[in-house]
C-alpha cells in the first residue's frame, strides 16, 4: 500500500464503548504506527477518552453521529438508520473512499445488513461470507461461512474457499493455504451434491492454494488445514459447538480441582499451565471475524472484546487492507473464470458405491 | 416385559473383536440378570471365549455365521452379504422377533443400509435417525440425527423430535425431556424455512415433552437440553467438532503442564481431577448409538470401545427395550397425526423484520 490505511472505526459498538474501542486504537497504532483512525460516536464520549490515547488524539479525524444502533435492533429496523449511526457512517467511510477498513464491535445482524446494502457484492461473488480465525493445536484456521448464508450452493463453496485462500495469505501469511471442505466424511461420495461438486471442482481448478479434499469436524482443531469452508448454517453451528465444548471441559475442569485437598493444591501449583491454556484458546486472541465479498472491508469484533481482543480485529483490518485483500480475491476469481474447469460431482471416482 | 429380553450380538464387529464383546456381554448380564444373548459369529473364537464368561455361558445362544464385514467393506457390497455375515444375521434375527435389539460395533454404513433394508421404517416415519448419548455439565443429552440424513424436511425433524424424546424417557429416565432443535440462534426468526415451521408444529403439539424453541451449539453442552434434534449434516458436524474440540483442549493443557518443574508437579497432584475429567468425557461413558424409526431395535457402538463402553452400548440396548420404546414411539406419532396443529411457520411472531 503506497497510501497509509485509514481505519474507520465504530466508537459506540460494543459491551465497552468509546473507553476500550479507544484504549484499542491506542495499542494497534503502537502496533501499526502509519495507521490513522475516522473514529465514528458520540463526539463528547469520544474526545472524553482521548486523554489517555495520545497516538490516537494525533492520528484521527472524529466524526459525530448522533445515533446509534443497539444490540437489541432489528437489522430490518437499522439499516433505515445509516446516515445517522456510527455503525452506519462507518460503513459509509468505506463506501466514499475515506478508509479502507471498518471495525465495529456491535449487532452483528445490523452490521451484515449494512455493509450488504452499502457496500454490495464485488463482482464475481454471488454472496458474502462472514470468516474468523480459530485456535488449533497449530496456527489459526480460518473458517467460513459463520452465519451470512444459512443454504450455500456450489458456486457459493467456491468462492469462499477462494475469499478464505485469500484471508489465510493476508492475515494467517500462509503462501500457498491448506483448503478443505468441512463434510461427514473424507471418502469422496460423502455428503450433498453441491459438495461433491464443489470438491471436483476445486480439485481441478489452478489456484493459489492446495486443495485437501474434505475435512471432518473433529479434525478442525488438530490445526493441519489452514481454511475450513462450509455454509453458514454448519459453519456456525460448529464454532458455537466447539466454543461451547470448550467451556464444557473448563467448567468439568474446575469441579474436578475442587474435589479435594490435593487436587486443589495441584491446581494452585497447575495455575501458571492452566492460565497459559486460556491464554491460547481466549477469543479476544482470535477475535475480527470479516465479511468478506464486499466492495469493502468490514471487521465485526465480539460485543465482549476486551481492549486487547478489539486491538486484534484493528490489527486484522491492517492486515487485510495492506495484504491487499480485494485485490487477491478479484484476481483469483478472475483467473478461476477464465480457466474453469468442467467436471462432474464424481470425476475420477467409483460411482458404484452407495 | 413379560418376557426377558434377548439380545443380538455381533461378535465379529469391531476391534476387539470376540475378546472384548464377549467380555462385554459378561459384564451386561450382572447389571441385567435376565438378559439373554444370542451370539453371531465365528463358533470357535466365540467358545474361545466363553471360559472366561460363565454368565454368557449359561445364557447364550451361538448361532456360527462364516463371514464378517469388514470396516473397508462399502454398504452396497454389504447388504449382499446379509445371510452370510454375523452382522447380517444378527440383524435377520431382530426381524424374526428371535431377539429384541441387535448391537454391533462393526461398520457403520453397512450396518445402517443392511438394518434399514432388513427391517424396514416404522409406519408414520419416513427415515430413521441414528441418535446418541452426549456427555454435558449436567446428565448426558440425546442427539440427533448423527449422519443417517444428509438433508431433512420439517416431518423429518418433527419424527426426530418425537424418538428423540422416547429415548430420553427410556434411557436417561427423564420423564418429561425437553427437546429443542438446533439452530444458529434462539430467535424465531432464525434458520431454514424447514425448522422454523417444525418448530411452529413441535411448539403447538400435545406431545410428552417440553419443546423449548432453538438451541445453538454454545449451549449443548450445559446440559439443560436433553433432546437436541437436527439434521445428520449438522448432527455429525456439530457431534465431531465437539469431540476434536476436547482433544484439542486435552492436548494444549497436556502440552501447559509439561512446560515447567512447577506446572508437572502440579500435574502429579491433580492427576485424580484429571482422570474424573477423561472419565466423564470418556466416549465408552456413552457409547451405543441406535437407529430409531426401524421395525426393530439396532445399537451401534464405537469401532474401538473398550469392554466397559461395549458393556454400556448393550446396557442401552436392554434399556430400550425393557422401556418398550417402539411402543412409545408409535403411540406419540399416532396422537401427533390425529390431533396436528395446524401452524405456518411464524406462527405469532412478527413476520416483517429481516
Amino acid at each position: 500500500m503506497a497510501v497509509p490505511p485509514v481505519i474507520a472505526l465504530d466508537v459506540m459498538g460494543g459491551d465497552g464503548g468509546p473507553a476500550v474501542v479507544v484504549a484499542a486504537a491506542e495499542i494497534a497504532h503502537e502496533r501499526y504506527p502509519k495507521l490513522t483512525y475516522r473514529l465514528y460516536g458520540d463526539e463528547a464520549a469520544i474526545r472524553g477518552q482521548l486523554g489517555r490515547a495520545p497516538r490516537v488524539a494525533a492520528n484521527a479525524t472524529i466524526v459525530h453521529s448522533p445515533d446509534v444502533i443497539l444490540g437489541t435492533d432489528k437489522p430490518s429496523a437499522a439499516v433505515r438508520r445509516a446516515r445517522t449511526t456510527s455503525m452506519g457512517m462507518g460503513i459509509a467511510a468505506v463506501k466514499a473512499g475515506e478508509a479502507q477498513a471498518m471495525v465495529s464491535a456491535g449487532n452483528t445482524g445490523a452490521l451484515m445488513a449494512m455493509a450488504k446494502l452499502t457496500l454490495r457484492t464485488m463482482p464475481g461473488i454471488d454472496r458474502p461470507a462472514l470468516a474468523a480465525l480459530l485456535p488449533t493445536l497449530k496456527n489459526d484456521s480460518v473458517v467460513l461461512d459463520l452465519g451470512a448464508n444459512v443454504e450455500c450452493d456450489t458456486e457459493n463453496l467456491v468462492q469462499f474457499a477462494v475469499m478464505g485462500a485469500a484471508f489465510a495469505r493476508t492475515v494467517l501469511g500462509v503462501e500457498r493455504p491448506r483448503v478443505a471442505l468441512l463434510n461427514i466424511g473424507e471418502e469422496e461420495l460423502k455428503g450433498t451434491e453441491e459438495l461433491k461438486l464443489a470438491a471436483a471442482l476445486l480439485r481441478a481448478a489452478d489456484l493459489p492454494m492446495t486443495f485437501a479434499g474434505f475435512v471432518e469436524g473433529d479434525k478442525i482443531g488438530a490445526g493441519d488445514i489452514d481454511v475450513i469452508v462450509t455454509d453458514g448454517f454448519t459453519g456456525n453451528v460448529a464454532l458455537k459447538t466447539a466454543e461451547g465444548t470448550g467451556r464444557l471441559v473448563s467448567g468439568l475442569l474446575a469441579q474436578s480441582f475442587r474435589s479435594s485437598w490435593l487436587t486443589s493444591l495441584g491446581y494452585l501449583l497447575s495455575r501458571g499451565a492452566l492460565r497459559a491454556l486460556a491464554r491460547h484458546l481466549d477469543p479476544n486472541a482470535h477475535n475480527g471475524a470479516v465479511f468478506l465479498g464486499l466492495n469493502g472491508l468490514v471487521v465485526k469484533s465480539h460485543g465482549g472484546a476486551t481492549v486487547r481482543g478489539m486491538a486484534h480485529a484493528i490489527g486484522v483490518a491492517h492486515d487485510l487492507v495492506a495484504g491487499d485483500i480485494a485485490r487477491r480475491i478479484a484476481s483469483d476469481l478472475d483467473n478461476f473464470r477464465e480457466h474453469r474447469p468442467v467436471v462432474a460431482a464424481n470425476d475420477g471416482h467409483d460411482a458404484t458405491a452407495a
